[in-house]
């Protein structure tokens, strides 16, 4: 807790302004941070984001650069390995120059752990709230939901009201990176498409080429689908997308992709093909394995005035209460060990 | 494949040269690749590395650079996400000013992809065979390996048989790290220590501190351990250990980490705790789920002429046989969808 800040955090809501007011006091203050929210149509969509102090890697510096401009839009949602993930993206997106992320959280509120990771953010990006629709979330009888879909739109919807152009690219925050595939998406006219690897029960999905022609698909989910891509495997041109009609990804589980491919109207002779025409794998769909839920033995009295107390803010995610409290306490006890030398 | 490289490799067996010499030639050709193996001891232990010509990431330039060196070793193995793997991790440690990166495969021949990748690698870095012995790999009775033991004990070899000094650092592939964590470990002067999250039921591992001092251990394995923690939770200076008598990892699943630590005579009152004394979490014990098999689709013949053909020396980890290309044929060609128009 070296660095740390003066937070400042405006919460708006709806229409209209309600003042809920924080500030955050710490050592070796550095920035300041302006945290707004604003109800977008039909669901939330907030900004969190640093004053223009903060210090950015050299790879996002953009001073010199005259490149046209990637948006990376990362959904992503509160969970043990969250912020483990969004470390180990930040640094492959901190090689990339004249990139701006970003990341759209499925919630309305944002953790200790996620702020202290936007705060030490050496990164150009914005930061959205972009919770899923109630409608999608509390219907019981949904199986596979639209995960992401609101987190995608919000997005999507930045890059329009801040009326940006470049490129954008849809990066899940698990995914597996080659940076060569920055510098071939950067020059995207419509759609650019390229393999994936690790999708889907082939391993693979890529669009089938003879000769740099497009002849097929090769996708381990192809049913009904005329675009039968994974969201990693394409990036769209902002001023393409807006002259399309700014579209959105529809609610359908599954059919995200090849709904929202064919909303934006492009056909297959319009694809660009990147990756050496299909031929190299440079994004790979990595899942991380769900971490354990942390026991609760942390309450054991023995950890007062211990470095315990502070790391227990970093991984709990069930919320601190008497009862799961007792509830675990004396068969974990063991688990501790205390010195009996030193 | 645009950027390629004439490939020189020696290879060496026991203590006498036996001349395996390949020569490589590819467009742009741009460095030169040396491949040594040689036998140590009981195990095979052989080294890939490029020519100094070979152009390194600007956070990889040790030209202005008085820091103590870290010594990153990473054991890997062949399986399909390892290039996703480790594609990403190395663009982790190309922030990292004065560090080597050590990566022992667990094998004797390294993959084509794997030869790509390391061909590419913009890090100062040395490439070791390490198999795991076969007294260990051919006892079916064993049901716990001592996986990454050679891997690790053929990178501690190789800081002593090229005399270096400075920290080495046991990193797994799939770990993730924030950077905070490799500025704090460079100035080790014995053995450092820290939290690691993730890893265990109790979703966390580290020294219990109180006043700075430790006073005991959280982690969810302790049974019978001195040093109950994760091999991603220590560094150690290499003076030190080559003083202590270089000490190896013992072949012993589970207790790599405390049989290490025991064997090098580090007293408590002698670690070195970093991350804040240990408050912050900077590595997390990510484990990537296991990516599917890729099954055999691929020979259909509708893929003659086209990228998947190249794609597949990416995907495929079963060898090749005609037996296992009639296996799956029939069924899986529904995968393959085929344009009706263009």
């Amino acid at each position: 807790m070296s660095r740390w800040f003066r937070l400042v955090m405006f919460v708006t809501g709806a229409s209209s302004l309600f003042g809920s007011l924080y500030v955050w006091h710490a050592t070796n203050q550095q920035a300041q941070v302006l945290m707004r929210a604003q109800q977008m149509r039909d669901h939330l969509y907030r900004t969190l984001r640093e004053e223009q102090n903060r210090p950015l890697a050299p790879g996002a510096d953009l001073s010199d650069s005259n490149l046209p401009m990637i948006y990376a839009i990362t959904p992503t949602y509160n969970r043990p390995e969250q912020i483990a993930e969004l470390t180990r993206l930040s640094q492959t997106l901190m090689h990339v120059p004249a990139l701006h992320w970003i990341i759209c959280e499925d919630a309305t509120t944002a953790s200790e752990p996620l702020q202290r990771f936007l705060l030490n953010l050496k990164l150009p990006y914005t930061f959205l709230f972009a919770p899923m629709p109630s409608k999608y979330r509390d219907d019981k009888k949904m199986v596979y939901k639209p995960k992401g879909v609101a987190a995608r739109n919000a997005g999507m919807r930045w890059i329009r009201d801040n009326n940006k152009t470049g490129v954008f690219y849809f990066m899940d925050d698990d995914n597996s990176y080659d940076l060569r595939l920055f510098r071939e998406m950067r020059y995207t006219q419509r759609v650019s498409m390229w393999p994936v690897g690790l999708v889907t029960g082939l391993a693979l999905s890529t669009p089938v080429l003879k000769d740099g022609h497009l002849v097929g698909w090769y996708d381990g989910f192809i049913y009904g689908r005329k675009f039968p891509v994974d969201m990693a495997g394409f990036a769209v041109n902002v001023d393409y997308w807006r002259a399309a009609g700014e579209v959105e990804m529809p609610f359908k589980t599954s059919y995200e992709e090849d709904g929202f491919l064919r909303a934006i109207g492009i056909s297959f002779s319009e694809l660009e093909f990147k990756a050496n025409d299909c031929t190299e794998i440079y994004v790979w769909h990595t899942r991380t394995s769900k971490a354990p839920k942390a026991k609760r033995t942390i309450f054991e009295p023995a950890f007062d005035d211990s470095n315990i107390r502070i790391l227990q803010n970093s991984m709990l995610i069930e919320p601190l209460t008497e009862a799961n409290a007792n509830k675990n306490y004396s068969s974990e006890v063991s688990k501790m060990m205390t010195l009996k030398t030193s």
